[in-house]
């Protein structure tokens, strides 16, 4: 990759984030506003230091439809709510039992089991709170984004299913398409909703959209396998997390092996970005956000 | 109270239960439909008995404002999947750690931790993905529905904010004024907005939204009260739950003796019944509905 395009890719992400990051500590309720444990918990964990990756898809999908403000803004953070909630729970001792979490302590381990339950709990809810507050963008519009993010979320092919089947399929050698299945709803399906988010709130065309989902649908398991290569490959410092306790969980390295994973990786980015040829320039910072997550170190 | 008029409200409860468990049995995905294991998890849960009292008091008072349907039914629906998930997150170890729901094991004795806690951010998810669905009622008031459950649930006086101050207080004596705000949160908050919704979703006035808000609260702390006291008072099989068990958790009953609790919630169903005044005849179901609560024996 072109190493000046890379640092001005850098850069916008840092730009972006900052403005996520702005947004998320107008939504998050003070920490010392009562039920003070509770509130100190969401921000412990929304502000444990993520990427953004999720609203930075909204918002750069939706600048190319031409939506853009505050109310996109809003929009886009919601995802992160949605996105820490599915960590929190993730990491709960009767689920995938982490101790750390973007290197920290997770959530159970700071505030206990009860509080991490209802952090996640409320961070859910806080994020159908903010995408439906009234006035962001035409109610039929709004109301269509609640609707899909929900359905990112629930059972049928989204993050609850996805965990589900990731669970029941632990300490077992799956498939290459049960694998992909899983992938698809646990990570994938909130990184798909993410970009046609951003579509929606921008009224795009259903082709428009069409273009749209099969990006974040791409991007979305490139990240998981890129997620993957990293458990193997990566430092627990770089990583921020435990790394190499993936060992009984199905994963791409696991099935493929490391190189076979990393050209799958690259393929599912050209295509993504193959996905938008019709947008051309216009489209080239989602083209360079594809690239920029399989190369990431952390 | 009229023996005749007990007779008619109960026939008149358990048709619209009947309609509201319909209605449930078509929102939530079939037992076999995969992943299978959540599903069942889901559905034992909310088959499991419940009296359908938020569903119901929707469905009321959608129709004292002319909104009726298939639509109105869907959005009341919603609101027992609410109950449900807070039901299932209630009873997880690191919460109440409650063994018996509703008479039946609870949802983590049944199917483990782990898939309780899925089940329970499920059904929180499929709340908002039945009341988002596109066409119910027009996308303003729709958008406003989601809206209104979102803050029911939220820790700014919903649920969440309820279950925190709840657990922060078990084991201490609190002060009538404490009691009565986590009785509002965790119980009240839902409840009123059951009533709520049935107005926004009818596009009710705001002096309508406000006379049935204040009919909700009143309900939804005399149906609490009424909960303590079966707690104290009712017998283990009637109640299916654990009786006494609240032995160290701040009630009614502890704070003020039955009596006192007693005259307490037929004081607010008696000003719950005032707030609808101004509806006559018209409002005497939603009236029935409150005396039926606090005489009930389970």
């Amino acid at each position: 990759m072109n190493p000046a395009l890379e640092v001005s890719i850098a850069e916008h992400l840092d730009t972006e984030r900052a403005r996520v990051d702005g947004e998320l500590e107008r939504i998050l309720p003070a920490e010392d506003e009562p039920p003070a444990s509770i509130h100190r918990a969401l921000r412990y964990s929304v502000f444990a230091g993520g990427k953004r990756l999720r609203p930075i898809l909204c918002l750069e999908v939706g600048r190319l439809f031409g939506a853009a403000g505050d109310s996109l803004l809003r929009i886009a953070a919601s995802l992160e709510l949605v996105h820490t909630y599915s960590l929190i729970h993730d990491d709960l001792p009767a689920l995938d039992n982490d101790d750390l979490r973007r290197g920290k302590p997770s959530s159970h381990r700071v505030f206990g089991e009860a509080l991490a339950i209802l952090a996640g709990d409320a961070l859910l809810t806080l994020a159908f709170e903010a995408v439906s507050q009234p006035g962001l963008v035409p109610s039929g519009r709004q109301l269509r984004l609640v609707h899909e993010l929900a359905h990112a979320v629930g059972t049928r092919g989204g993050m609850v299913g996805g965990q589900v089947v990731d669970l029941e399929t632990t300490g077992s050698t799956a498939a290459g398409n049960v694998l992909e299945s899983i992938h698809a709803a646990k990570t994938g399906a909130l990184i798909r909703a993410s970009a046609r988010c951003g579509a929606i709130a921008a009224g795009a065309s259903e082709d428009g959209l069409a273009c749209v989902s099969a990006y974040g649908e791409k991007v979305g398991l490139a990240f998981q396998i890129a997620d993957d290569l990293l458990d193997v490959l990566g430092s627990r410092e770089a990583v921020g997390k435990a790394v190499g306790k993936d060992g009984d969980k199905a994963t791409y390295p696991a099935l493929y092996g490391v190189e076979v994973s990393q050209r799958m990786a690259e393929r599912l980015v050209a295509e993504a970005c193959g996905a938008l040829a019709g947008y051309g320039e216009r489209a080239q910072r989602l083209r360079e956000i594809a690239h920029f997550l399989i190369a990431r170190q952390s």
